[in-house]
């Protein structure tokens, strides 16, 4: 049971931005340390990785609860940014994420160890299915900038990512961004 | 359980398509009839009222569905142009919508006879709580355009606004669009 009242709240189709500014997470380099190939430089450590700008709505599965994240452009040696991954607490529960601009890579994982990574660019539209984790890397010059929703009980399990990692990373190559076996993955 | 797979499908941002396309239904205003106060019509039976273009996902309570509407402008009578509105079948259910262009209303109405209007125009993000039935009214002289998210589970339940209505209905004004009572609203 909800009492919830229908509510409006303006979305940036291009910028990402939410107004009113109603939950905002911020996210610096050293928030992200150890989930790099190598370690964030200790001067990098207080530079903006991301932001989480999200409309909230009570805890359940009747109820979405969606977001914008904008993650700045940059590299952690040949890594790209990225945000931190998780898989949902409740794992079945699926999400879709909207890209209004940048360029970037959405990296997903499953327990079973398989991986799958599609492309975000203005208008893409991932399904992340149920039970595949999955996290955002931004491959381009500009702010990667989406749109999330998801159903709003699915929480998060941001701890297993942190242990194992995902099967692949995206690394700065010659010729562009490369998607290559992650040294480091424990499964 | 779903074996469902990540998969991405292209959204244009401003006029609403999605490719590849996968599954489209097509309502005319003669679908519509017995909706509005005055009868459609005949002539006007096989003119387009709008198009719902969906991203299809196993129907279960851990998916998330999404759809394109595109709701062409004009009036029967005074009496804008809108969509058959619903509630969820199952009732808490909750819907986001995000309306990419035109102006619109988005009606909305409980079991209970209690209303509420929202604006829709590009970048609202409108959120339908759970037990609210909606109906989206294009008040302006363009395609009224939003992409809207929902449990998958959430179902249809087009029978009781059919025979009940909402409490209100927009009609045009000599000012502009007039939220009113609904004379034949049948609580």
């Amino acid at each position: 049971m909800t009492s919830l009242e229908p509510f409006t709240t303006m979305l940036d189709l291009e910028a990402g931005a939410i107004e009113p500014e109603r939950k905002l997470t911020e996210r610096r380099l050293g928030d992200l340390d150890g989930l790099f190939l190598e370690p964030v430089p200790a001067e990098r450590a207080g530079e903006p990785a991301y932001t989480v700008s999200e409309i909230p709505a009570p805890v359940s599965g009747s109820n979405l609860l969606s977001s914008t994240t904008v993650l700045q452009p940059g590299r952690v040696g040949r890594e790209f940014h990225m945000t931190k991954g998780h898989y949902h607490e409740v794992r079945d529960r699926a999400e879709i994420y909207v890209t209004l601009a940048g360029e970037g890579r959405l990296v997903m994982g499953t327990e079973d160890g398989r991986h799958q990574v599609e492309p975000m660019r203005r208008g893409t539209v991932n399904y992340v299915a149920g039970r595949w984790a999955h996290r955002s890397v931004n491959v381009g010059g500009e702010p990667l900038i989406f749109y999330a929703v998801y159903v709003a009980d699915a929480g998060y399990d941001y701890g297993t990512i942190e242990e194992e990692g995902f099967p692949v990373v995206v690394l700065a190559g010659d010729s562009g961004p490369e998607v290559v076996p992650n040294p480091r993955y424990r499964k």
